[in-house]
């Protein structure tokens, strides 16, 4: 698949998913909530489809992968164990004055090159301009004696001289802190700290947990996985790219339990598997990239690390972490429980705490990516029925063109997969036809039907909203051939074809 | 469909999902927390096979219902709006002897019939035993002296002579307040009541508040409804029966807008779609009931509520509430908000708040449901291979007879759609075809292969998890006539079936 040559914006993005009904603003009518968002009816369908597409490869088309559903509050010694407790935190930092709350590692600070004496200006990462602007101003002094330095590299003494990103007076931001980032709730009545229960801030630890469980009822043997698809729910002080970074978002893991010593393999493994259904659901290599992890970068415990990164709009940013983590987690959990955690080698009597491979993948960074990917404006030569790719921002088409707004999603993901629509809406007999192709279509895909407007219309209605295939019934259908006109989506070209061949040829299109 | 005869006990059903994966208590290394439970390999498959049979009778089967996915944690006022924050309390009582802590209206009490200064005895509803035992035994009295009264309306101060349910003194039970069932968090990191935020409690006000939106980006007139599935919580008191009652669940809501004065006859029209449903899926007429709500038992803004009730073995129970809510929900949203909830009808030029009719199920309460439901032990007489339905809870089966255990699930519902057995294992084409029909039928359903011991422990196997079909591949299939035989779960009759008509064979039996 070649990548999208279109460079969608976030403007336009967004105002279609708002405007046909892919996402939302949780609770708009009260102003909103940041950091949550809601998905509308085809938000809804696309997502549906991106996680039956993860499950079927992962728990259908293998035998080697079992599911498991695990609740979203669990016992809050499970994340003692995994460390969440006592690190799960982001450095956080208040500006007296204005209010604001600021992730500390993400402002950076202009510093005077040689007078340690002179104000410093705060600003939010990749956004220095604010700061420049307070340099000419407030210490009426030149850009160019400044360098970048991480706020976190200031020393507390300093703080009085620093100017805040947000103000223009020096001293009102506060020492920063520790802040951690999982939602507390109680569960019982009492708010007392024996009942305090967190949100789960990642799916894995529900599978870690359950491992002796789902170990004693199936009969796989090492390398054998779990997978596990819910939401979780992280604190973030600073939400935003829309729904990419939020606070309640969905996760798809699989923990793949190895021999230790395989780990190398099984991480190379799967990070080609990943790849491929990555391509398979319609993100082109062009735009995939891999951000391995070395050195500090990777945690303590594991041997390697390697985040399948997607080049958005607003930057390359990660869809899915691969690690190879060793026995971290099973030892804690053994460690904290006193429960073995261990896997019995029926063939050698061997006995061990299996290694972990986590494919670990957000869906809603999937959804973006996917709408971004297949957001296209185009402009089509009436004549000759050329598609060429838009100018971006320009909305009026050229001389003698027509211009489309067209979701190229790969069939599997598209809410809906086919459309229906009668050639005339005052013919009954050509309308009855339809219907009832519809129904029948209806029973294995989500299907629309739309006899309203020129045919022309209800096309780019369905091209708006990625819907790959349109059938029309027309006059020939109901008394000659008995066969259909089947368009293309992406193509615009259209087919013959006579209703019998009809659902083998969309299963062989639309299905996963 | 005839009520399965066979009443299991909640022992065994419990001790099968243990062991089979059907469901495990959450955390259970750490000794559980309570009303908290996860699904194993097996239950996670059964859950999303009752979702998927719901979002398909609604969503894709209708046009006029569309999906939605709104967030769990919305903005408070939702829940201002909706009369939660304000309502939604159950009365809750504790003894500071024991610490046992009590749902006030779950408690009643043995008072004296004519001696007021009598001491009184509380019991947990539906156990008056103790109590009993205490009045023999403390007052030396004769039970039938004394007669039952609500523990709510017993006078606060007539408690120095109520004795708790746990305790043999009597003024230890505090008085009885009012507990918020919804659990409480704090969005960003400051704990301050600007900054509280709930776990929604139930999934229908994402729906509300989403009402004018989705409106503006669906075509759909009046009547037509929005469908959602996802978690809610609920910080109950008594968590209770298996997985019955627990505070984190999975609610399926449909709320149909309707036109004001269509109420009853929607209402009536619901109420019969959804027990087909309840049929489709594999509870029978014969245990389900209407538990129809009148004068006092209805809201004050309903006009119909018919609670859809199954026979648990722990009681007759309600999986579905389907009430007529008038137009209360919108107004409310409209009148916190500021924000119009209004529909146009483009026929008349009317305009009007729509009323609705909510269909809301619980997702875990179907799936206990369909488990009591489909657990049966049976013996099979080995001469004349007649089944006949196991005494209770006596496992060796009579002179003559073989024992089994089977799930009866409705082939939609089961975990596993078929299994594929090589007759032998040690004969490579054999084998070989049988893996290749196992791979064949992965792309379109969950199969399970199984090529280990004797074919008749096979068939046991797959009963117990309630697999509808085994094929079986033998000497015949590869050496003569490329047919398999197909074995029924139910009936353990078998067919001879030619390979080439087996995918149709299957679709019609499995799909929903």
């Amino acid at each position: 698949m070649k990548a999208n040559d279109y460079e969608v914006t976030m403007d336009a993005l967004v105002s279609l998913c708002k405007r046909r009904g892919f996402i939302f603003q949780t609770s708009e009518i009260y102003g909103g909530i940041n950091g949550f968002w809601d998905y509308g009816p085809l938000g809804v369908e696309m997502k549906r489809n991106i996680k039956a597409c993860w499950w079927k490869s992962m728990t259908q088309l293998r035998e080697d992968i079992v599911g498991l559903d695990s609740s979203i509050i669990m016992h809050p010694k499970v994340w003692e164990a995994s460390g969440h407790v006592g690190n799960f935190k982001d450095p956080m930092l208040d500006c007296r004055e204005t209010k604001g709350r600021y992730r500390a590692d993400q402002i950076f600070v202009l510093k005077h090159n040689s007078d340690e004496s002179a104000l410093m200006f705060a600003y939010h990462e990749n956004a220095p301009a604010p700061a420049e602007k307070k340099i000419k101003k407030i210490a009426k002094g030149e850009v160019s004696d400044y360098s970048e330095v991480a706020l976190l590299d200031i020393p507390l003494e300093a703080y009085d001289k620093l100017v805040g990103p947000d103000t223009n007076e020096p001293g009102t931001l506060t020492e920063p802190r520790a802040f951690n980032l999982m939602f507390k709730t109680y569960v019982g009545p009492v708010e007392e700290s024996s009942n305090v229960a967190y949100l789960r801030p990642e799916t894995a630890q529900g599978i870690f947990a359950q491992f002796g469980n789902v170990l004693s009822t199936v009969r796989n043997k090492v390398p054998f996985g779990i997978a596990q698809i819910g939401k979780a729910f992280r604190n973030e002080i600073n939400p935003r790219n829309y729904t990419f970074r939020s606070r309640e978002f969905e996760q798809m893991e699989l923990e793949f339990f190895i021999k230790p010593g395989t780990d190398a393999e099984q991480h190379e493994y799967w990070v080609n598997e990943r790849l491929k259904w990555y391509e398979k659901v319609g993100l082109p290599e062009g735009r995939m990239h891999r951000d391995i992890h070395e050195g500090d970068a990777l945690a303590h415990y594991a041997s390697a690390c390697t985040d399948i990164m997607y080049d958005f709009p607003f930057g390359t940013q990660e869809l899915e972490g691969i690690a190879a983590r060793g026995n971290f987690d099973l030892t804690q959990h053994q460690n904290t429980s006193g429960k073995k955690m261990e896997y019995r080698d029926e063939a050698t009597g061997e006995t061990y705490i299996p290694h972990v491979v986590e494919p670990s993948a957000g869906v809603d960074r999937i959804a973006l990516a996917l709408l971004c990917e297949a957001y296209r404006e185009e402009w089509i030569n009436k004549e000759t029925g050329e598609i060429k790719t838009a100018e971006v921002g320009v909305r009026r088409a050229p001389e003698g063109h027509e211009a489309r707004t067209v979701l190229r999603f790969a069939p599997c993901i598209a809410p809906y997969k086919v459309a229906v629509l009668p050639l005339v809406k005052n013919k009954e007999e050509l309308v009855g036809k339809a219907r009832e192709l519809f129904e029948q279509l209806s029973k294995r895909w989500k299907v629309f039907y739309d006899q309203t407007g020129a045919i022309g219309r209800r096309y780019r209605r369905q091209d708006e909203i990625g819907t790959p295939l349109c059938v029309t019934v027309d006059f020939e259908t109901i008394e000659d051939d008995n066969a259909v006109t089947v368009r293309d989506r992406d193509t615009m070209k259209q087919i013959r074809l006579p209703i019998d061949e009809l659902e083998a040829y969309i299963s062989n299109i639309v299905d996963f």
